[in-house]
C-alpha cells in the first residue's frame, strides 16, 4: 500500500491562479493554521508572484509574511517556487544575488525549494540547487512541461539526469500551462521512475484544460510519489485539482495518504469565506480553457491578441494570428508559452501578421531570446531565422545568461539603504525590484507615522471623492 | 481501436445543472446545427425539468422546442431523460398518461429515451421502456448510482438484469449526484460488460465532486462504450465532464472517437456569449462540492438547512441535522439524495432535530415513501420504524404504485380543452401540469393577440416603474 504524499498549494498558487495573488497575509494565518495540522509533506506558500505582488500592490513586506507563516507552521515544511537564476522576479539576476536569496529565504522559514526554468536550460538552475543544497533545504528540480515535437519523454529524461548530477532531492513535474494528458503523465513518469529509481517523482499539473485530475491519477498508478493540490474552495479553474476529491479517489484504489481531509476541507469552508472579500479579482471563467489542447495558446493570451487586434482594427486576423504564433514558436526552438516567452511569441508573432512580412520588425525581447539572453532554445533555431533577426551579432547559447552579470549587492547596497533599505531582506528586495522596492520603503514610512492607508483604503476613499463628486 | 461514442447534454443537463433550465430555444437553434454536425452518437435535447421550466417560466410550449430542434438536428438522434413513471413531473402518473407521452415524444422527434426511477424500482420504469420500446426507439435504460451500503455493485448488477428482461438496448448508469468514484466506476462497469456481454454500456456523470472525468477515464478501461459529455462553456460545476478534454484524452489512449471536436468547440465558443445573457442564473461556485465526499449530502440542501435553522435561531444545530440525516436515510432504506427523496429525508430530519425527538412529528411525504406510494425502498424499512411512522396503515409494497391510479387523459380531456388546450401535447400539458398549463394556455392567448409580454420584458417594465417611483 504505497504512500502518496501531497503538498497543498493553496496558498501561493491557488490565489495566484484564481485571486490574482492579492490574498493578504491576514487573511491567509488561521488557514496555515489548519493546513499545518492536516499532514501535508509540504505547504508551497511563497515565492512565484507572491514576492511582487506584496511589495507592488498589497504594500506587505514578503519577508514579514513568510515569517508570520512559520511562525503559524509548526509542524509542516514550508516551501517556495524559485524561478532558477530569475528568482522571483522576470530577469536574469547575478550569482550573488541568487545566492544572498536562497540563504535568505532559508533563515526565515524555507526548507524546500521548488525550482525551476522555463527553457529546462539548467545551467540558469544551477546556482540556486547549489546554494538551496548548500544549506541542506530539500530541492525539487523541476521539468518544466509543454508540447512540442522536442518535448519528448526522452527530452525530459535527459533535463532529469542534469539536475540529479546537480544534486536535487526530489524530480518535479511542473505542468504550468495545464496541458499534460493522463496518457503522457504516465509515459513521463513511468520513465522516470524506471531511469532513477531512487528518486521520488513529483508532479504540479493546473487544472485549466480539466486533465490535471486525471493526469494526477495516472501519473500516480505510474508510479508518481507525490502530487500538488488545493483545498476545494480554491481548486479547478486554472488552479489544481481539489485535495479532498483526490485523497479520497486515491484512497479508494488502496493508496494510503496521511492527510486530515476533514480538516482540509475545514480551511476550504473558512477560504470559502475569505473569498468573498477578493471578489473583485475573482474573475475567471468557472469553465475550463479547452483552446489550449489544440494550439497551446492559454485563454489570456487570445483574449489579448483580440484586444491588440481590435486597436487595429484587424479582428478577423485573429486565426492568422494564432497560426504565426505556432510558427514563431517553431522559429524560436519551441520555448514554452508560458511568462515570459509567450509573451516574446505572441509579440512577435502579431508584429509579423500586422507587417505582413516575417520579421521586418523584431522586438528587443525576441533579439535577445534568439542571441541567448533567456538561456538556450529547447531546439537549435534555423541558420537564417538567427540571421534574419540578428544580423550579423553572434549567438551566445555557449555563455550562460549570468556569467554576463556582474556581482550586484554590493553596488546596490548603499543605493538601497539610502532608498530605505532597513534589513538584508529589504536590500534583496531592491536587488531585485528597485523601483517598486523603493515605493514600498517610502509608504512603509510614512505608513508607521500614520501618514498612509492601505492600498485599498486609499482607493476607497479616492472612489467616494469621485462619486461626491458627480452632481 | 475500440470505439467510443458519445452523447452531447450541453443543451438539457449542461443548462439544468448550471443556468437553472432558463435558456430559450431560440438561443440553441444555431448550436444545435452546429452540434449536429459533430458526429455526436445523439443530443440530449428534452426532458428532465426542461418541460416544466419552459412552461413555468418562459412560456414556450416544450413540444414546440423539441420541433424546432428536430427541425434543424437533420443528422443526429435526439434524445431525452423521462422519470420513468413520473414522466417529466414531480409524482406517478398513471399507465394512459405515460403511454400517451412517450407516443407523442417520439412523434415530434425523440428516438432516443433514457428512462430512470430514483429508487430504482423497475416496476416504475415498466410501462416508459414497454412504450417506447414498441414505437422503435432505442432505450437506455438507468441504474440510478448512489453510495449506501445496499447499493453495491451486485445490486446494479440486479437492476440491469431486470431492465434487460424489459427488453432496454443499453444499460446506463446515471450518476446524478456526481459521487461516483473511479474505482467504483471500473468496478461497476467491469461487471456490467461482464454479465451483459451484448449489451453497451453507457455513462452518464456529473462533475459536482470533480471525480466525473476520472470516472469516465477508469468506465472506458473497464469497457464502457459511450458516455456523456458538455462543450466547454457548459462543463464542469455540477454539469458534466468538456467533451473536447475527454476526446482529446481518449484519442491519445488510442480510442476512436468519431465526434468533430473543433466544431464541438466552436459551439461552445457560441454558447460562451449566449450564456452572458442569462448571467442572473449563473450563480454557481466555480470550485466542486466536497462534502458530499464524506456525507452525500448535496451543498444546497446543506444551504437550505442552514437557513431553516436560522430561522429557528438553531444554527448550531447543523452537524445534528447532517448527523440525522444519515440515521433517517438508514431508516428509510437508503434512498438516494436526489429529488424527490432529497426533500423527503432532509425534511424529516429537520424535524426530528427540531422537535428533540425522532419521528415524533412526520411529514405527509415520509408517511407516503414508508408506504410504499413512491415505490419500493431499496433496502428494507424495519418494522418498528414502519410503526412508528404508518401507525396502524399497512405498508404496499407488493403494489406497482401507478396501478392504484386511474386512468387520466380521458378524464381531463374536456377540462384540458376549455382550460385552452389546442392539441394533443397541449392536452399532456395539462395532464401533467393543470394549473401550469392553464396559465400558459391563458397567457399564450394573450400574447397572440398582443396582450402579453414575454416574462423578462414583464419584469423589465415592472423594475423600471419600481425604479421610478423612488425619489
Ligand atoms: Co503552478
Ligand atoms: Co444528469
Amino acid at each position: 500500500m504505497r504512500e502518496i504524499l501531497i503538498t497543498d498549494v493553496s496558498l501561493r498558487d491557488g490565489i495566484q491562479s484564481v485571486l490574482a495573488t492579492r490574498v493578504r497575509t491576514d487573511d491567509m494565518l488561521y488557514i496555515i493554521e489548519l493546513l499545518d495540522k492536516c499532514g501535508f509533506w509540504s505547504l508551497e506558500v511563497w515565492g512565484g508572484a507572491t514576492y511582487d505582488v506584496c511589495l507592488r500592490y498589497l504594500k506587505e513586506d514578503p519577508w514579514e509574511r513568510l515569517r508570520k507563516f512559520k511562525d503559524v507552521a509548526k509542524n509542516t515544511r514550508l516551501e517556495m517556487l524559485l524561478r532558477g537564476q530569475n528568482i522571483v522576479g522576470y530577469r536574469h539576476y547575478p550569482d550573488d544575488v541568487v545566492e544572498a536569496f536562497v540563504k535568505r529565504a532559508y533563515d526565515n522559514g524555507i526548507e524546500v525549494f521548488r525550482i525551476f526554468d522555463a527553457l529546462n536550460d539548467v545551467r540558469n538552475m544551477r546556482k540556486a540547487i547549489q546554494v538551496a543544497k548548500s544549506v541542506g533545504s530539500t530541492v525539487k528540480g523541476v521539468l518544466s512541461y509543454t508540447i512540442s515535437p522536442v518535448h519528448t519523454v526522452e527530452y525530459y529524461v535527459n533535463i532529469a539526469k542534469e539536475l540529479v548530477e546537480l544534486g536535487i532531492d526530489i524530480i518535479s513535474i511542473k505542468d504550468q500551462a495545464g496541458l499534460l494528458s493522463p496518457k503522457v503523465a504516465y509515459d513521463l513518469v513511468s520513465a522516470l521512475k524506471s531511469e532513477f529509481p531512487k528518486y521520488p517523482v513529483h508532479l504540479h499539473t493546473q487544472t485549466t484544460a480539466d486533465l490535471a485530475e486525471m493526469a494526477q491519477l495516472k501519473g500516480v498508478e505510474a508510479g508518481v510519489d507525490m502530487i500538488d493540490t488545493a483545498f476545494y474552495s480554491l481548486s479547478c479553474q486554472t488552479s489544481h485539482p481539489p485535495g479532498e476529491t483526490m485523497i479520497y479517489v486515491l484512497r479508494e484504489f488502496g493508496y494510503k495518504v496521511s492527510v486530515d481531509e476533514k480538516l482540509y476541507q475545514k480551511a476550504g469552508d473558512v477560504f470559502r469565506e475569505v473569498r468573498k472579500k477578493y471578489s473583485r479579482y475573482d474573475v475567471l471563467p468557472p469553465y475550463p480553457d479547452v483552446g489550449v489542447l489544440s494550439h497551446q495558446v492559454p485563454g489570456g493570451m487570445i483574449t489579448n491578441f483580440i484586444s491588440q487586434l481590435r486597436e487595429q482594427g484587424m479582428e478577423d486576423k485573429l486565426e492568422q494570428v494564432l497560426e504565426e504564433v505556432k510558427k514563431v514558436r517553431e522559429d524560436l526552438g519551441y520555448p514554452p508559452l508560458v511568462t515570459p516567452t509567450s509573451q516574446i511569441v505572441g509579440s512577435q508573432a502579431f508584429l509579423n501578421v500586422l507587417h505582413g512580412e516575417r520579421y521586418k520588425v523584431v522586438t528587443k525581447e525576441t533579439k535577445d531570446y534568439v542571441k541567448g539572453l533567456y538561456g538556450k532554445p529547447p531546439a537549435p533555431i534555423k541558420e537564417e531565422i538567427i540571421k534574419k533577426i540578428l544580423g550579423e551579432e553572434e549567438t551566445i547559447y555557449h555563455i550562460r545568461p549570468a556569467d554576463l552579470l556582474e556581482p550586484e549587492m554590493e553596488k546596490i547596497r548603499q543605493e538601497a539603504l539610502q532608498a530605505g533599505a532597513r534589513s538584508e531582506e529589504d536590500i534583496l528586495s531592491y536587488a531585485l525590484f528597485p523601483l517598486v522596492a523603493k515605493e514600498f520603503f517610502e509608504w512603509r514610512e510614512k505608513f508607521e507615522k500614520g501618514q498612509a492607508l492601505l492600498p485599498e483604503l486609499e482607493e476607497g476613499i479616492k472612489e467616494q471623492e469621485r462619486k461626491e463628486k458627480v452632481p
